[in-house]
């Protein structure tokens, strides 16, 4: 049993040659990376599959349900090249005679939900940002916490930023929340978070921070596989994730990050955001807890909030006593092809701040639902936080 | 443009009867998962390929290069049921008419060089061990070092036991090296290693410890798509793997950690171990610096040194002086069926330490050069260390 398969096709082909030097290989098998990216952006993508009747490439950046149609080549080479794509991390998987199939020459994936893409990177500007790019790196924890309340341990993951481990400074925490469907893997998967964070700290323009990526479906420990319900299959698995219970348990999170690293203490130095559902929750833990945050941001908020569900039927004197407290910044961004119950929520939340007077920084963008829009709402974010 | 599949064809299909309640989902679409596991442990492989004409799977139980012919059921779903495998992590495979599929219905992967495989676990017993169970979880961090040797940022694994973050104590060292074609990663996806070492930790068999995983390669950053050279396609690109940098450059390692951790200092506290490659490195520096590590960890290593390589001479003084500092434990396993030139290289070793009277642990196992073996000498060798 001899499993990488190149090392034991090698080895295999070798092995009558194999002398007092077998381990010093001194050879590079780097194969023609999928996709190819050309140099004016166009992207070719390519699969062997001589037998196959129709293949078809399906993507990020098209509308649901289409896929393109690839070409047979004479060796049994489909192939589809791309044109007109901006920079950005892009998602991709081929449909070969109907079945979902990986690229089997790309080796960099991401799940989403309970589905596999892979995924590349094309082009500069914001798809740099997305890059590990030779800048000084912070380092990524995960880590358990004990939760009381949901009676179980929970895992998240924990951004420091350069230098944290070498200084003796405190710093600033920003709680960055996941929508449905998500986990504390998300925005480090498909977010490129920590990405994000190296290279606009490298550049200045955001203060180096500490980002705590909690879990926010309380019925799970961690994201599927990482915890003790084993290899399942992820699904939308979240019969009680919004009814309150993550938000009256965030402070087991809070403890846990400021009782275990150098946390600089006050409102002034605690943010929290999320994209989606983690939206939801940012606006409600920011009101349940109306003193502890100065920083707010909703990413393409699902704010509706079930009105059976007993905590939130507090939220027009939650939202007063946040309003009377006071804060720097309450920011709200949504793409304008966004589902339009979402779309109707905001404007109800925002209805209701203006009747309290409450100031805040709303904007809709281009696009909808999507990854592409939370990466640029975080790019956005970051740097108006903890600048004074 | 929506992603995650089922929430978006779920909101299409839903979207006229949106009401406030929008996103109190209370549903769960977990579907069937794959494969099956049956009470009598046999294993049913499935996969919908209505229009394909053969399919296998491949498997890690199989001899290489052999696949189990599919069937074809009415519905278009194709079969196979395994049985009388032992506990342990399989990976698998499917083949569609030629072309490699990863298993639509199963999310958990992991890759091993530039391959990716589906995995499951079956049964309890020694499979228990690589689960993640309800016991205390330790941390893993990923984070990088400055290598001046090489001239680069490195990305290394640290884990770090259950209660490290909340007690003052100082805990002893496992260097855990990964083999030609791995990296910081492979101890971890391939290995189990975090979940062997918190059952263990749980069990009481093995003392806390610090695991660090670095990255043996030092052509490179970290592993392939965590280092600045991009989402590249992870082959064996290390023509100057085994030409010594990596022990020479160790001491940077250690330097990272011991100044960074809370470490039990001394010989007493320090193991080296790793497999394949990771062998051959672990008797390469537990001799380069004689005084540092009391147990070292020799898993199939492959040690076979390049007698063109300077640093590599001096072995026979070196082994000398290790011998003469004295050790604890010096623990070699190796499969019977592993490599013949591989044997070779280690009854050449044992050879060389009998001359020099210096004791050893050596014995041979079912199986070969493969994960099942090394997961396994992992959780035999961690309760010898540091037990006084």
């Amino acid at each position: 049993m001899c499993f990488p398969d190149r090392f034991c096709l090698f080895l295999r082909k070798k092995t009558t040659l194999l002398s007092t030097t077998l381990v010093l290989f001194v050879f590079s098998l780097q194969g023609q990376a999928n996709p190819e990216i050309h140099e004016d952006q166009r992207v070719t993508f390519r699969i062997k599959a001589p037998n196959a009747k129709e293949v078809t490439l399906s993507a990020s950046w098209m509308p649901w349900g289409q896929a393109a149609k690839m070409e047979k080549g004479a060796d049994g080479t489909w192939s589809f090249t791309q044109t007109s794509l901006t920079p950005d991390l892009y998602w991709y998987h081929f449909t070969v005679d109907g079945v979902r199939t990986m690229d089997p020459e790309n080796t960099h994936l991401m799940r989403d939900v309970g589905t596999l893409w892979n995924i590349f990177l094309l082009g500069s500007g914001q798809a740099d940002l997305y890059r590990v790019n030779q800048v000084p790196h912070g380092s990524l924890a995960f880590r358990w916490y004990q939760s009381p309340h949901n009676e179980k341990a929970r895992r998240m993951a924990v951004y420091t930023p350069p230098g944290y481990e070498s200084d003796t400074r405190q710093y600033p925490v920003l709680y960055l929340l996941h929508g449905m469907g998500g986990d504390e893997e998300a925005w480090i998967e498909l977010g490129r978070a920590t990405q994000i964070l190296d290279n606009l700290i490298a550049r200045g323009t955001i203060k180096p921070m500490i980002v705590v990526m909690p879990n926010g479906n309380v019925v799970q420990e961690a994201a599927p596989g990482k915890g003790s319900s084993g290899l399942v299959k992820p699904t939308f698995q979240m019969p009680n994730t919004m009814d309150g219970n993550f938000e009256v348990s965030f402070p087991e999170i809070m403890k846990e990050i400021e009782s275990h690293y150098r946390v600089r203490p006050g409102k002034s130095s605690r943010a929290i955001a999320g994209l989606s559902m983690g939206g939801f929750h940012s606006a409600n833990i920011s009101r349940f807890y109306p003193q502890t945050f100065d920083y707010m941001g909703l990413f393409s908020p699902a704010l509706h909030v079930n009105p059976d569900v007993a905590v939130y039927q507090k939220a027009p004197e939650q939202l007063r006593e946040q309003q009377q407290n006071g804060y720097r910044l309450y920011w709200i961004r949504v793409g304008e092809n966004d589902f339009p119950q979402l779309l109707l929520g905001i404007r109800e939340h925002l209805q209701q701040m203006d009747q309290l007077d409450m100031p805040y920084d709303y904007a809709t963008t281009s696009g909808g639902h999507s990854w592409e829009n939370w990466r640029k709402y975080l790019v956005e974010f970051l740097p108006l936080l903890f600048q004074d």
